[in-house]
């Protein structure tokens, strides 16, 4: 997507090393980072220079070819794969790049001819993410279409949490995909951006690509979602996901729950993009089974905006659990780039009957 | 309550002039302010120097008192305590306290009289505060020992939204009396602090009033909560109320309702303490009746801690309701001065049977 009127991906082959968006420094200045070594691409995961499902997974996949480059047999690559599947807990796509990397190794290959292979399938990943997010984009164009409808040429609201944006995939998004082509076919869209704390990744990334992409939006904390789905100013919920179960159950980044309780009471429907990559078709209970990803304590205790503010007295602990649950029960559908799912495992098997 | 060691309360009599502690300064500096004009308190209320519906109705009777010192006759005095009364829209206390004051107006007293009734009142309103914080506190603390007898020694996991504690009211607090009583009497307490965006008066004001008093308390982000209840890491909640209707509705600090939600999913007891004055007897549909005061979209846009931080782009749009409504169904019971009642019109009328 654009910034400063110029098309962006999030990350990309620069001659033989990786190049990411540094997204710490969003939106306040726009920095390139040049990743090179298997350490730096855990560093720029673990401390979210990239973040987003999708996006940590690709860059997971070119941090197996960065590490191949650095080795030169099968179990030092997976000593450092393993670090980089630990760098974040939660996303099941990291995992699932890793593997995917990682079963390309072949007896009729050169070590050298293996990294030229894990080079050129991590940027097929990169390709095939565009796809799905383009997909997806399409599938809930569709569910735009019928709330825009009823809405007779006025404004559609849509409610996101975190950043499910070309920031957190390669290009377009999961849940802004939509957002993005129902902009382009003249469709008016507003969207409320809730600021997501910890990290502010709604108000400083999300509020950010619609800007550059002239979306009008309106930032929120992340408090007021139920006001505003009490007094009818939400039409639809769109949230991305960092796993979903085969059963439904979607985690993504905290405070997802709370805003599809307060659409289910409100008759609000909640949807979420999620690529078929972020289904963990080994979990069925996604409360008990996902891990929540426990990150320091800082980001609680601080706001980092342009600059860092204390807001808690020098002495207070804090817990700082960054994502959670929403049980499947809350779920309207789960748009998928083949096609939109109920919230449950029939469904979801439809869709993906390779899975069975 | 304690800071550093020495007891406050946070408004007194200086003299012939009104004291407060700014609570802007807090938790980073303790600072106290001395007020001399009724413009003085306005400013002091609408820009939160002194904030929590309890203190700002005592505050408004002292301002009363504040204006009276500068006028010599009632239409005067009237026309400035039109400014007190909109120094902040939501709170019902403001306006009772003002009519209190007012009601006082006699034809036998001379107007020097009439100022020095006023300052008495606004005392004894101050006083009769901290009675009724007192009382909510020991009904409070009999919902505790409940709690307390099944957990057999651990920890009672209370959780809270924003400053509904000493520094909301002017001594003891309301939904924190009870936590205070508890501790006093060596009941094990842990309090789930909401950090409470947009202006933080959980991890600001809450944090600093607990760590002064020694309870434990772990801040967390306001998204946290839904999965702390989930796991079942809170076994009740405790908040406060700007204004509840005489049918039970509750307006609290905006996010309250997702937190009522989120109990109700997870059979957490919603509990909220109420003193009197915050009840509004002439309204019935809280959603639909009370005023939601939208404050500058600033405090969304931006981080004040001990600096301000921005954080989201230049041109992004915010806006700030900064209350909701959470509908009596999601009321567990109402803790007042006078007993707890069910949150319908029946119960509360009940333990206020003069007001029928």
């Amino acid at each position: 997507m654009k910034v400063n009127g110029k098309h962006h991906r999030t990350i990309w082959l620069d001659g033989q090393d990786v190049a990411i968006i540094d997204q710490r420094a969003l939106p306040f200045s726009f920095e390139i980072e040049i990743i090179k070594t298997a350490e730096q691409m855990v560093t720029a995961i673990s401390q979210m220079h990239v973040r987003g499902a999708p996006l940590i997974g690709v860059a997971g996949a070119f941090g197996v070819y960065l590490a191949a480059r650095e080795v030169s047999n099968l179990s030092q690559l997976t000593a450092l794969c393993e670090k980089l599947i630990a760098a974040r807990p939660t996303a099941v796509n990291l995992g699932w790049a890793v593997d995917k990397q990682l079963a390309l190794v072949s007896d009729t290959m050169s070590w050298d001819e293996f990294v030229e292979e894990l080079k050129e399938n991590a940027q097929k990943l990169a390709d095939e993410d565009v796809e799905i997010c383009r997909s997806i984009g399409k599938h809930g164009l569709e569910l735009i279409k019928e709330v825009a409808q009823k809405k007779k040429g006025e404004p559609i609201n849509i409610k996101n949490h975190c950043n499910a944006g070309w920031l957190a995939t390669i290009d377009y998004g999961t849940a802004t995909s939509a957002i993005y082509l129902a902009h382009e076919k003249g469709i008016p869209v507003h969207v409320w951006v809730s600021e997501t704390r910890p990290r502010l990744q709604g108000s400083k990334l999300t509020a950010f690509e619609l800007l550059e992409e002239g979306i009008p939006h309106t930032v929120v904390v992340d408090n007021a979602c139920g006001h505003l789905m009490q007094h009818k100013m939400v039409d639809m919920i769109l949230v991305g996901t960092d796993r979903t179960t085969r059963t439904g159950d979607v985690c993504n980044k905290v405070g997802t729950y709370l805003k599809a309780l307060a659409a289910k009471d409100n008759n609000v429907p909640f949807y979420v993009a999620c690529p078929s990559p972020s289904i963990d078709w080994a979990l069925t209970d996604g409360v008990r089974d996902i891990p929540i990803e426990n990150r320091s304590s800082s980001e609680v205790l601080t706001v980092t905006g342009d600059i860092t503010a204390r807001i808690a007295p020098e002495s207070s602990p804090a817990i700082n659990y960054s994502f959670d649950v929403t049980p499947r029960e809350l779920v309207t559908g789960i748009i998928t780039e083949r096609g939109i799912a109920s919230a449950n495992e029939t469904s979801l098997l439809g869709l993906f009957p390779e899975k069975s």
